[in-house]
């Protein structure tokens, strides 16, 4: 993995770059959509690619529950296996264990807990999650980390740091495949001092880029912010920065503001495929009765597949008629308005706009 | 509409021809994939071109329920509301109000029947049908007809044949619109005489097409090969003939033989959606463990986009995590299949070599 700042942002940490993985190249801030199972919900790879999409987030828990590493690694690895040429980083799962599973029991060596997909017992440690991800193959793997609800009283989010620091440290002795980039994923829930000791000890560890967890977990935008001012302060400017599961448009403005890189989320797929999509303007509910006789598209000015070939009229049929096409449509959409987000984005920090081109885009949203 | 017959079989009835609809060219014996509602399920219009289909038929009943057929007026016809530049065919949806609907109360007036959709009752006849589906402005329409269940005895079958010829003939007075084509539709169940009459009355009122309804209700292949034997016999050889609601590609095959040029079917669509895959050498039923660790496409001699980038692993692990995008895949799939069994059929009947490859290609089908 190489990183490359190209241009920093004046009046804010705002900062774009390049992040190259392997031959591939990818513009930052950049954009994940999630494809947990190996697929980004509703799309080809095809379709995925039309959005200008680079790289995806899959989900190791997931992928080793079904259908198992080995079989991914029998087929060829994660790229292969899901037909998609581009990057791909693999979350570990640490906080799909956490939020899924029943009964967990977390020690030092690792995690019991009960397979949601047959109710198998389960244990996995960072030395197996390391391994698994090794099998399946992402370009960017994750350590295996504790993760903790919000809210969240301080000694325990505490003990959830220094085990994750502690399997943070068994993941980076367990990693050797060179071709896998190994992130550090900084703990901490909203407090400062756990946060600056968890960010601390991870960047001693020198990882080759920093993940942010535990955020956008139900602590709010103020609180998010305020977490991220401090913490990305103590994480060394030239390596990535992921701000973990986030978010909404005005959460990622927000984010690349204090200087972080990297995005996913699973807000363009998953209101796609409840019948909302996103616009220049504001959201649009498709099955809202002022859409019936709509002969306009989603979004005007929006260049995907979904806004050349079909109406709203016609897309609000199709959700009223529960056909399937309806949620493909949308998905498409929508990640295509955060893909074409992102490169303003990029285009606005590149030429020392960021700011203005931030505060434009939210005084047009109407919602 | 211009309709030539291109090349005839020597052995059987089949033969092969072109059918123009305006500016549309397509080669018969021909496939049409069923859009009820105006979607072709699962498959964007780009994805469904990628099949080579040419025509696909759409669900007037259906599209008068919803989104009614003003609206697909108002947004400018059923191709552009759908985004669809091939060729569309509408059927009128009888066999639907008949088989879908509860409380169906017709008379020689029309059908009243209750909504299912909202409950509302509701009463559609010939002059009403005709004017929806010009409204929906499909290139080829149906005329409204009665459907009998099958078994049926031959009185109640020969008075819905007497209603059928009765309204095909208000449905003609009542078709102004030069720029669709009206076929009849033949009925008469399984009773030769009726069948007869049904299609020389038709071919009396000198409609430009044929379609032979009331089939593949149950009857079975003999029986329903018996039926076309002798009713194909009453129809111009200079018209097209449809064959509605067939079939399986052993069902076309027959037919085919039997001298029908045009078909359309759910099942490449409702199969695919339920993991069974259409291949040279049988089904595949995706969700079979000894697919588990399988490499290979669905189909080694498929060309689709399906079989071009995609295991039989990897598509099992999609119908095993309910991934929509496996529905898609192998929707893709078996109308690329279908439609290319279709370009096998048209060659073989040009290169008079039909019944040989009809008898390879089922003696290569495990199932």
């Amino acid at each position: 993995m190489i990183f490359k700042i190209l241009a920093g942002d004046k009046q804010t940490k705002a900062r774009c770059g390049e992040l190259r993985l392997g031959h591939h190249s990818i513009s930052t801030p950049v954009f994940m959509p999630v494809g947990t199972q190996g697929t980004v919900k509703t799309l080809t790879p095809q379709q995925l690619k039309e959005t200008h999409t680079k790289i995806i987030l899959c989900n190791a828990y997931h992928l080793c529950l079904r259908p198992g590493e080995q079989i991914i690694k029998q087929l060829g690895g994660i790229h292969k296996f899901m037909g998609w040429d581009g990057a791909i980083i693999t979350d570990s799962g640490g906080y799909q264990i956490f939020s899924l599973s029943g009964l967990t029991r977390v020690s030092d060596k690792g995690v019991e807990f009960q397979s949601p997909v047959d109710g198998t017992r389960l244990f996995l440690t960072p030395e197996r999650m390391m391994q698994i991800q090794n099998d399946i193959g992402a370009d960017v793997i994750m350590p295996f980390d504790e993760c903790v609800p919000y809210p969240c009283e301080k000694d325990r989010a505490s003990v959830a740091v220094k085990r994750t620091l502690e399997w943070a440290g068994r993941c980076l002795t367990t990693h050797k495949n060179r071709q896998q980039t190994l992130f550090g994923i900084v703990q901490g829930s909203v407090f400062r001092e756990l946060r600056i000791e968890c960010a601390r000890n991870l960047v001693e560890m020198n990882f080759e880029g920093y993940s942010i967890g535990g955020l956008s977990v139900g602590e709010g935008l103020l609180l998010m912010n305020e977490v991220l001012d401090y913490t990305v302060d103590y994480l060394p400017a030239d390596k990535p920065r992921y701000l973990m599961g986030v978010g909404f448009p005005v959460d990622i403005l927000n984010a690349v503001e204090r200087g972080i890189d990297m995005f996913d989320c699973v807000v363009p797929t998953r209101n796609g495929r409840n019948g909302c999509a996103f616009t220049g303007t504001g959201r649009v509910k498709i099955l809202n009765s002022q859409y019936k006789e709509d002969t306009a598209p989603l979004d005007q000015t929006c260049e995907c597949y979904t806004c050349r070939n079909f109406s709203r009229a016609y897309l609000r049929h199709l959700f009223l008629t529960h056909e399937i096409l309806g949620l493909a449509l949308l998905s498409l959409h929508n990640i295509f308005f955060f893909q074409n987000l992102m490169q303003q984005v990029r285009e606005s920090i590149v030429n020392g706009e960021f700011r203005d081109f931030k505060a434009a885009f939210l005084s047009r949203q109407s919602d």
